[in-house]
C-alpha cells in the first residue's frame, strides 16, 4: 500500500485461510525525499512511463525485504501510487505490476479502483468490503473508523447484508493537526507525537463550533472529503483567528474528534429509527495513524458514552497495518473470482472483481 | 489493436482451437482528428489519467460493434495505445482495460509489452512469437515480412525450435513513400496508393546506393528502427537532392523493397553457411499495408528470385488484420498461462506470461 501522503510503503505479510486472516509481519519503507517531490506532480508522458517502472522496481524490493523477514508469499496485491484521482470519471495509479511479478516470481493483482469507476462507482472508498469481511458480528453494530489524514468510518449493522454497510469520510483525520504541528515546529515535527502540543493548549469553543457548522457534517452519506477541503487553505483560515498555536492545535484535535463522534451519533441514531426492533450495542474500532493520538482517543469515549471502543490491534488487525492488509484481502478476492466493491459505499452499479492479474513473473 | 500510427482502433475476431485459427471479422474504426491530436502528446497527468479511460470506453465499443457483426467473444486481447516507449527500460500504453471488461463482460487481457521489458527484454516485438506459431514449416524456411510504417521480418527455420527464430527492423516500409505521398498531394493522398506516383517516376540509382550505404543495414540483428530514422528529417535529406517528387517516390519504394531484399538475402546466406545440411526452400509471407503497393511487391519478386512470395491471407490471415489477429492469439497464450515473448526476438532473459488479466466485468 502506498497513500497518497506519499510517505512511501507500507508491506503486510497476512495469511488467509478459509475466513480467517492471520497477520504473518508488517514493514515500512520511506520515499525518498527526492522520489516523493518527483510524485507529487509528474508531468510528461515519459517521466509517468519511467516512475511506472521505478516505483515497480522499489514495490519488489519492499515485498523481498518482507519476504526475507516472514517467509514466502503466493500472493502479491499492489494498490500503486496515485497520479490522479476524479472519483466517478477516471483514476490513475502506477507501479508496473509486470516488474513485481518477474522480480518476485509471485502473481499480482493491480490497479483495484478502475474496475469501481467502470461499473460507475467512485473507485473509493474500498477498505469497507474489508472492513465487513473482517468486522461484521451477529448481534453488534460494528464502526470502523480510520483516523489517516481524514477520517472515514464503515457501520456495519449485526449480521448486516452486504449492501446494509454505509461508509463515508467523516472530515478531517490527522490532517490538519499534521500541518499546523510541522509549522509550530517549523518543520521538525511530521505530527502532535501523543497529543502533546493539544495536551498543552485548549480548545476554543468558538472556532470549533463555528467550524463544525460546515454543511458537510450534516450532509447524508454517501460522500467524501480530502486535501481539497482540509488543506493549507483550511489552515491559513484557522490561523485567522489569531489563537494561540498550541490551542489552534487542541482546537483542531477537538474537530476530528467531534465530527467522527457525530457521525457515530448518527449513525446509531438512524438504527435507532421506527421499525428498528432493538438498539444494538456499538462497537468502534480504531485504526489509522490516529490510535496514537491519546488526546482524540479520549475525546473520543469522552463524547461517546456506551459506545465500546477499541483498536483493530485489539481484533488482530494492526492499527498502522490495516490498510495494507485490506489491499492483501482484496487481491485475495479477485484471486479467487470474488467480486470486492460494495456498491451502497462507492456508488457503483453493481459488484465488480476489482484489479487486474499479472502472471508475468510466473514461470511455467 | 491501435498502433503507433494513431490511425484507429483494429478489431479481429478469431477463433482458436487448439492449433487452428480461423478469422471470423475484421474491422477498422478510426480515431477522430481531435483525438489523434490529443494522443501525440498527452502531457500531464490527469489528460492521460482521461485518455486512459476514454480510449477504454472506445475499445469497448469497437468490440461491441464487432460482436454486433460477427457473433460474441470470450476473451479480448487489447494492446493499448502506446504514449511512450523506451526499449529496454519502460514502456507505456493506456485504454483501460476494466472499462472494456465492464462494457462487454468479457475478460480483457491488456499491456502486453512491460512483461517482456521487466524480464530484461526490449518489449518488442512480440508478433514474431505468433509469426512461429502460425508460420512455422517442417522442411520450409519461413519468412514473415510485414510491411508498416517500419518494415519488419520473422525468419523461422524449417522445424525451428523458438530460439532459432530471428526477428528484427529491415528498415523503412511505407513511412517515408507515404510522408512524400501526402506532400506531393498537399495532404490529399494518405498514401502512394497502389504505387501509382512511384510508376509515374523512376527510382535514381546513386541516390538509392547513398541510402543503402547506411550501416543499419548491414548490421546484424536483433536490431530494430523507427519514426526517430525514416521521419520528416529523413525526408527532408532526401528532398536535398533536387529530384523531381515523382523520382524521389519511386526511389523510397525501391530503398523499401532493396532493404527488405538484402535482410531476406541475409538470412539466406547465414543458413548456406558450412554445417547447414541443405538450404531449405524459402516462402516469404507478406502483410501490412504494402502488400497493397503493387511496386513493391514486385520489386521483391525482381529482387528475390527463388523466394516463394505469398500474402498473409493466402495462409488464411488477413494482411490487414494480422497485428489485430496476433494479440487475439496473444491474450489466448496468456489466458493458458504460456509465456508468449521471444527471448531471441526481443532480448529477454526468458520466456514470460505476457499481460495481465482483468475479469472485472465478468459477474459471479
Amino acid at each position: 500500500m502506498s497513500g497518497t501522503s506519499l510517505d512511501g510503503i507500507d508491506v503486510a505479510i497476512v495469511e488467509i485461510r478459509g475466513r480467517g486472516l492471520e497477520t504473518i509481519g508488517f514493514q515500512t519503507t520511506a520515499y525518498s525525499a527526492r522520489l516523493r517531490a518527483r510524485l507529487l506532480k509528474p508531468e510528461h508522458s515519459r517521466e509517468i512511463s519511467r516512475l511506472n517502472f521505478e516505483l515497480g522496481e522499489l514495490y519488489a524490493e519492499a515485498v523481498l525485504r518482507a519476504v526475507r523477514s516472514y517467509g514466502p508469499v503466493e500472493l502479491i496485491g499492489c494498490h500503486g501510487q496515485t497520479i490522479y484521482h476524479e472519483g466517478g470519471k477516471h483514476t490513475l495509479q502506477i507501479g508496473e505490476a509486470a516488474v513485481i511479478a518477474e522480480r518476485t516470481g509471485v502473481p499480482v493483482v493491480s490497479n483495484f479502483r478502475a474496475g469501481d469507476i467502470a461499473a460507475g462507482g467512485q473507485g473509493a472508498p474500498l477498505v469497507p468490503y474489508v472492513d465487513y469481511l473482517l468486522f461484521r458480528h451477529p448481534k453488534r453494530t460494528r464502526i470502523a473508523l480510520n483516523i489517516g489524514g481524514i477520517a472515514n468510518i464503515t457501520a456495519i449493522p449485526p449480521a448486516a447484508a452486504p449492501e446494509q454497510v454505509i461508509a463515508f469520510d467523516t472530515g478531517p483525520g490527522n490532517m490538519v493537526i499534521d500541518a499546523l504541528a510541522q509549522e509550530f515546529s517549523n518543520g521538525k515535527l511530521r505530527c502532535d507525537r501523543d497529543g502533546r502540543i493539544a495536551g498543552s493548549g485548549k480548545p476554543d469553543v468558538r472556532l470549533l463550533d463555528l467550524l463544525l457548522r460546515d454543511r458537510y457534517y450534516r450532509q447524508r452519506p454517501p460522500k467524501s472529503t480530502g486535501r481539497e477541503e482540509y488543506g493549507a487553505e483550511f489552515v491559513q483560515r484557522m490561523k485567522q483567528s489569531g489563537l494561540p498555536m498550541r490551542d489552534l492545535i487542541a482546537t483542531a484535535t477537538a474537530l476530528t474528534a467531534r465530527s467522527i463522534a457525530l457521525a457515530v451519533r448518527e449513525i446509531q441514531r438512524r438504527a435507532a429509527e421506527p421499525g428498528a426492533i432493538r438498539i444494538s450495542p456499538v462497537d468502534l474500532i480504531v485504526s489509522g495513524g490516529g490510535v496514537h493520538n491519546p488526546r482524540i482517543m479520549g475525546m473520543l469515549a469522552g463524547y461517546l458514552p456506551g459506545v465500546a471502543i477499541s483498536t483493530s490491534t485489539d481484533h488482530g488487525i494492526g492499527a498502522d497495518a490495516k490498510e495494507a492488509i485490506a489491499f492483501a484481502v482484496l487481491a485475495h478476492e479477485t484471486w479467487r473470482r470474488h467480486p470486492s466493491n460494495l456498491p451502497s459505499a462507492t456508488g457503483a452499479r453493481h459488484a465488480a472483481i476489482l484489479g487486474s492479474i499479472t502472471l508475468g513473473g510466473v514461470r511455467k
